[in-house]
């Protein structure tokens, strides 16, 4: 059964180049997403990668997320870093506002916040660092939105705080079959570079039927209005273009979220 | 002779502190001022405390203004990094952008620019440097004012972009003949805590007279609307008062050159 | 009943400023210490600031260890953080070559390695990072003592593998009826400064008898090779000489465990 | 006229990722290098990445030195910084000893140093700083050599602290008459990927016959006992291989100056 009128956001991790050091192919990648996650300069992202990465999404009509972290740059953000709840409020504001002065520059605005790495994955279950990025949220702007994972404590406590939420998926990860993802290491956890097609048709029944194939092969309920896509190698970039193809060969309209 | 309606700044350097490590008494020193230049996280200042001073300041009715710096915790800004223009200006902008979203927090504005250590001493006379900090304000925001030496770079460059610009003194430190300041490290450069009351009677005469008395004893003009003090020793809070209160006495009206 | 023969290491916390920013007085605990505990760069300790702390201590026959920690200025290592035992190995590397640099030049040896802050807490039940510290010891030198809380997985761990460990007690510090620290937070878990005497006496009983008495007032079992005291506090200070003198005035000879 | 018993050492930047990033193919590189300056943290390199890089090139046979830097990862050590001498002497001797432990684990020693880019650059000039290096390997050993651009300020202190010296010539960088390098940003100053065959005969031409063909055409006399080869592109890779070859093919010893 097709959901009429169906839509979809595409989400992207973006800007994470660090001075002489390169990540990922932002300008391809822009190519396909409807939403950055820009970082902001806590797991990478120097002033001018945060410059350029909003410049080049808002002269491609991207919405500009803040994609917060630990402060951590040799850990990427991807370890736990177990911070008084406090200073994890500040320490969102700022990187918030640091990308905001680009986004002003660019003309735009930020419109919505993404924890990054480990911040992602504790802020599932974390109940008082998922209320600091909330709190933090709140703060600099209540219109601005949250992404996240179903089901984390995140989107539920912002939802209560009467922040908008927004569910995402991932098109290259494996699901359990009670709807979570497999984690990372697990053989089989991320959906290689081959099977773009087979990540493409996914994604469409992933908004069309609103269900994900899980691990054992049940069909699991699945909830998205975004789904994640990576442009850290060349695959991963066809990836992303394969799926916004077929998203719009179902009919599926991909637009950002925030519009 | 007396200026008729004369009125001053008073400005300090504030949010200094970083993580564990305390540095100068801002809730003394908040006290006298009516600018604050909030250190925004690159020389000095984590995101607590910056949120903590521009709180305290905006409680106070104190004016905030973006202390940018070269990116050098260790070296607290005071070693001039030889940066490319272009990544200085992204620099300065993701500093103000920074501070901003505690400004925004705390319901009040950035309102002015400061560049702080070595990049305040660049700036006078280094061109490129001096116009990087200039357009990455005017990108930002051309209502901004730019506060720095009289005679600089910065404030002749600022100037012609059509910026507010705001010229202070030093109640503080030794001027040469020429109204230039005696260098650092060259013995009675920096006027000592002892002399809180001559400083006091200095400060009111740059104001009232539009004058200061150079090392070697003549006079000289000197054109300032804000005057810097210090809050980082006891002394320097004790003097800061005295100015202060010196000013008032004397019928100069004390207050944020931002109103 | 007195301990014939007893004697003690004293160790304390070294090396804590950064830059600008200046922690404790070194010089005036130094003067009651055996063992100075030398931060290496990664929550405190710039370069400067470590070749003068070695220098300092080398000069007054006091002990060098390495006071390792995870990497974190902003947080003073105080934060748990969840790395990978394989880059933890190599991070504790890093920070114990660091110092020996400083001690090479100081004519002396890096003698022994003591876990800081949230690292410490960590590795008392966090068996990888426990034995990640102990293989970072033995890789560089197993000669190399561990100072460390009795009865951690860091002790235990290092015992194993044929190190030499030093169990350490905390003079300022509340014990539970089980012999293990009341948490921090906890009221009445930090000793204040005012009970200087009380902890003078509390230390000798530590020593003399092998006893501290717990927060319920029971006397519990206690096997301190070494005393930690602190020197960021006036108070702390004055408690670290007043605990050697009543030491020394027990009878107990003070002296570095590496000696 | 050929040099009998010629030799020469082939020296590479190395280990310069940083966490997440990947800078370089060491792999390939270590394959036609005989001295590997491994990055020690400050421009590049974190922990794992200095142990992954000294254990390859001691397996490799490579000799190890330390490629000492400004503090600066944002700007990857290539922006002069106005050290004070001191704190350089201090941060020179930090990066050796941390390498130094990585060295000592791999069963190798440092055996040289040569500084990274802007530092690089300023003590071919900067009298003080040169000094503040060579006074830092002094202070650490003066058996180890200094590798630097003849000429430089840098080797004439070297030269007269009675520190070995080893004059180096880039088999890439064009050369002006007077043998000096045609600053980086001038159109030529490098040699592009594609001039891998040319490329190698200079670098026969440079050991055999002692001189370099300047950029308008006349040649000039170069002594050198190393030459640097880069690895950060395939280019690169492929340009350092032909360069060994060529050296070997023309019956140069290709060896490390420090056996």
């Amino acid at each position: 059964v097709l959901v009429a009128d169906a839509r979809v956001d595409l989400n992207s991790d973006l800007g994470e180049s660090y001075g002489q050091w390169q990540f990922g192919d932002d300008t391809a990648v822009l190519r396909s997403v409807t939403s950055a996650n820009v970082a902001c300069g806590f797991h990478a992202g120097d002033p001018s990668t945060l410059r350029r990465t909003v410049e080049e999404a808002a002269g491609s009509g991207v919405a500009i997320g803040a994609q917060v972290s630990y402060p951590d740059l040799l850990g990427f953000g991807r370890r736990f870093i177990d911070m008084d709840p406090n200073e994890l409020i500040d320490t969102v504001l700022y990187q918030i506002g640091a990308l905001e002065a680009f986004a002003r520059v660019a003309g735009v605005q930020v419109t919505y916040v993404k924890p990054h790495g480990a911040l992602y994955n504790a802020v599932v279950d974390h109940g008082s660092q998922a209320a600091a990025v909330v709190q933090a949220v709140r703060e600099y702007d209540d219109r601005l939105a949250v992404l996240g994972l179903p089901g984390s404590a995140l989107l539920r406590c912002a939802d209560e705080a009467g922040l908008r939420v927004v569910p995402e998926a991932f098109v290259d990860r494996a699901y359990t079959p009670r709807g979570t993802l497999v984690p990372r290491g697990t053989p089989g956890a991320v959906l290689g570079d081959a099977d773009a097609h087979a990540v493409a048709e996914r994604a469409v029944r992933m908004i069309t039927e609103g269900t994900v194939t899980a691990v054992d092969g049940s069909k699991v309920a699945l909830h998205a209005e975004s789904l994640c896509v990576h442009g850290d190698t060349p695959g991963a970039v066809e990836m992303a273009a394969a799926v916004r193809r077929a998203l719009e060969d179902a009919g599926v309209e991909v637009r950002a979220f925030t519009t």
